[in-house]
């Protein structure tokens, strides 16, 4: 039997770009922004400066130096045993990263091949069975079903299916088939 | 009215990578290739040796140095005013193509937006209404209605319908409206 697929976003759900976006920031513009502090507000209100936010994004290797989300490796190999798992990537805004994300994988992700790896803007024509991302900007338009990772953005958002961590992703992927 | 989409092929639809492919080869190789020697052959028949095809792809600046396709800018300028417009473009196999895609985009197609592009391995779980791509195996599983741009391997393919050059393109897509 054909494999249901997911979509699989990165920053956010399978690297964890909270943590270093808030000390790159905080670095960059002399806040004292934390984790706690930013819970529940929207990625502008949190990083108001938007010109440093580019920039550090901009950054020669910012995104291939991200942190891999706790249980994320374990959780995407096994549920590759039961779905055919495509990572889908808003990168192309920023084309420093579009490199870095393929090594980032290569070196994180191994058994992921270069087919099922996307790198897009909009994720409004991508089709898979389901997509987990944090982002309910892509979340609200996907053709699948839409499940949402949680992230500081989205904690006040009800419309999604949430997820808190990976073992929960694979729970609720698990019981499905 | 929501548009119509149309995903939008870069090598051999929008660039024309075919001469500049035959040129390398033959430099690297010693072989005296030419459009005409390889019409009607599988890629693997016309470039054999396949090592030297990958060294040729992974080189700096060659996907950024590609000859645009004639009638390609303004054909897509005129398509983007009725369809909206997506490139989708297999590049993870080859990540120095990847920002050298984006650039080249933003050279020659600056009214494409980044959220517009999309650089993939596979394209099956690309769904937009028409897929415009010279290669059978994007065209055979894809999710809208295909269409065959004319590329020296797929001459004599059939099970898809021909456009031959951009003014074809605009042609064909312009009768749907």
């Amino acid at each position: 039997m054909k494999k249901k697929t997911i979509a699989i976003d990165m920053d956010g759900v399978l690297a964890d770009i909270e943590h270093q976006l808030i000390q790159h920031y905080n670095k960059a513009n002399g806040t004292n922004l934390s984790k706690e502090s930013i819970q529940g507000l929207e990625e502008e209100e949190a990083f108001v400066d938007r010109a440093v936010v580019r920039s550090v994004l901009n950054a020669d290797n910012f995104f291939r130096s991200l942190p891999v989300m706790p249980d994320a490796v374990e959780s995407v190999r096994e549920l590759q045993e039961n779905f055919e798992i495509f990572i889908v990537s808003a990168a192309t805004e920023f084309p420093v990263s579009l490199a870095e994300k393929v090594a980032w994988l290569g070196e994180h992700f191994p058994f992921i091949k270069w087919e099922n790896i996307i790198l897009c803007g909009s994720k409004r024509i991508i089709n898979t069975d389901y997509m987990i991302d944090d982002h309910c900007k892509n979340l609200d338009y996907c053709m699948g079903k839409p499940i949402m990772f949680t992230a500081f953005h989205n904690i006040n958002k009800t419309h999604h299916l949430r997820v808190n961590n990976w073992k929960e992703v694979v729970a609720v992927l698990n019981e499905t088939l």
